[in-house]
């Protein structure tokens, strides 16, 4: 790895970061093509559907023949199979590089070495593994539900200063982030496919579960019910989102709505989560609360990552918050009067 | 009560609150004496045993008969007794003022309304109750003292953001706190008679105690050690001030240095403490830890102030910090940062 490409590839990982919560279940890729040390041109992956990073760095040339003899970085093995769009590798192969620059196989059983193969076979020198910390933590949803063969697990909630995510007698919401704190949330909701919540929090907090206070489309909404009881008008049965309950006992109400699906727990409610998503290409999920179902998560240590929203408040009773033992990294920050604690497991 | 009243009141106690850290065992008090609505004089009491407020007021007057006719504010009722000066009652009657005003009777049997008859029976008005409240408030470890025959407690800790207040395995001292924090920390020490912490602080951090980062006088040292166990070389033992050890078994150790006293525990902690404390007039007590110091005060409900350092720190585990439910009001003052808490029982 000379230096160069390390300079270049962190250019497509900064591009393929562009595309967050619009690529899903897609990873990111972002892609650089360079000649005589001068990027010719550059593209990122923008949204699912969309054409993939190397594809749109070389369609944006006029004339392609520049390729010929340049190196193309890109963060992900070029693809190999038809899905939502034509393979790549056979259309990158056929701008003659005279070399691309990788930082991961896509591990991808519909790929796995076979976008590198397909290069090679056109005589395209290959290497790999530039930059590939970098691409793993911002891909880690991606490697996660391929490797893991489960979704991403986000945990998020919000606490006092000592240390309570609800209040004794919860008559009504009592805000414990502020305003922009709030708003950061709607961001992280975005950023992930699915947001998961106890049945405890719909009756309690009637949560919309949007990301209404910021860009980007809804994530589904998921809430596991033991008792199959959630009130009629909660706001997790509107139109503005696909609703998935997962239950236990049959629900109280029939499901005639065409954005509301139902999932028997089998067993363990956890395994027949993770199925689902597997089933259903549900990468990463968001889990909101309440306290017991992020306790789940937490003993069961099927979690990756957790932000905690430190407010500006005490409340002396109540519902006590979630504790973090095992992380490899903390980060702390904070907005106004909030702190965020940032773990990474 | 008039207006001018109650502005001259509050400078009164504005004075008075100069005295704090310095005056104690006494209580805070200010004088302003007022001649057609004009501020001719004013003094506050400044340490214990220096002149009382009334006389620095009154003895700052080259010309004294201008006291004559005029009005007295004092916001607590003038002494009728010898102590460390002689009593104030007298002195301010033989000036001659034509009403004297007062925030609260002194509650000390030896003062209670004596001082109050000696202005009355040389013809002076007396109004009592101007701005009690505030006075009440500004003197809390004086009427808590002489009211509930016991110290006035203030509870003070640092915890982490996760609500730890010490690590798991404490090898060396981590701190929670920032060193603003820290400083802040020995300006209260100033301004209580004693520190109170319990054996395991002692062993655990080895804390001096002292208000080294601050100016005023070192409190008194009180450690609680059941074992009788203490490491003969901790700091508390220095001779930087006093320290009483409350032992259950006799100490592991001969005490023949001046400045450290011990006291035998008689059934009940928190009781022999209460009447050494009256014994020795030690109005007020600042709780440094451990945790299970803090909670058996907080349990009994023994307590009256709590002051908690929120760091921006996360432990992850350890023990975990007191909880207090149980308070009037709050407050929370950011310093860099820092958290502070301040609960009012």
């Amino acid at each position: 790895m000379s230096e160069s490409d390390e300079k270049y590839m962190l250019r497509c990982i900064e591009l393929a970061a562009k595309g967050l919560g619009y690529v899903k279940s897609n990873p990111l890729v972002g892609c650089v093509i360079v000649k005589n040390d001068k990027i010719i041109s550059e593209g990122y992956h923008h949204a699912f559907g969309m054409p993939h990073a190397e594809r749109v760095a070389i369609d944006r040339l006029d004339d392609k023949t520049q390729i010929k003899g340049s190196t193309i970085y890109v963060n992900l093995e070029p693809c190999s199979h038809y899905g939502k769009t034509p393979p790549c590798a056979p259309y990158v192969a056929k701008m003659k590089p005279q070399r691309v620059v990788i930082s991961d196989v896509d591990p991808n059983p519909l790929v796995n070495n076979q976008g590198i193969k397909i290069l090679q076979d056109a005589g395209i020198q290959v290497d790999v593994g530039i930059c590939s910390m970098e691409n793993r933590k911002l891909n880690r949803r991606f490697f996660t539900f391929i490797e893991k063969k489960r979704p991403y697990i986000l945990l998020k909630w919000a606490q006092t200063l000592d240390g309570f995510i609800a209040e004794k007698n919860q008559n009504y919401i009592k805000w414990i982030s502020n305003n922009a704190t709030r708003q950061i949330v709607h961001k992280w909701r975005s950023e992930e496919m699915a947001i998961l919540v106890g049945a405890g929090t719909v009756r309690c907090d009637d949560p919309q579960l949007t990301t209404r206070h910021w860009h980007g489309d809804n994530p589904i909404r998921m809430v596991v019910t033991n008792s199959g009881n959630l009130p009629i008008n909660a706001k997790i049965f509107d139109k503005q989102a696909k609703t998935i309950l997962f239950y236990s006992n049959t629900p109280n109400f029939t499901v005639n709505e065409g954005n509301i699906d139902v999932v028997k727990i089998e067993n363990d409610f956890i395994d027949t989560l993770f199925a689902y998503c597997l089933e259903n290409s549900i990468t990463s999920i968001l889990v909101e609360g309440g306290s017991q179902l992020l306790n789940t998560f937490i003993s069961r240590e099927q979690w990756d990552e957790a932000k905690v929203i430190v407010g500006n408040k005490v409340f002396g009773e109540g519902v006590r918050a979630p504790i973090i033992s095992q992380y490899t990294h903390i980060d702390i920050d904070k907005i106004d009067n909030d702190r965020i604690i940032h773990y990474t497991r």
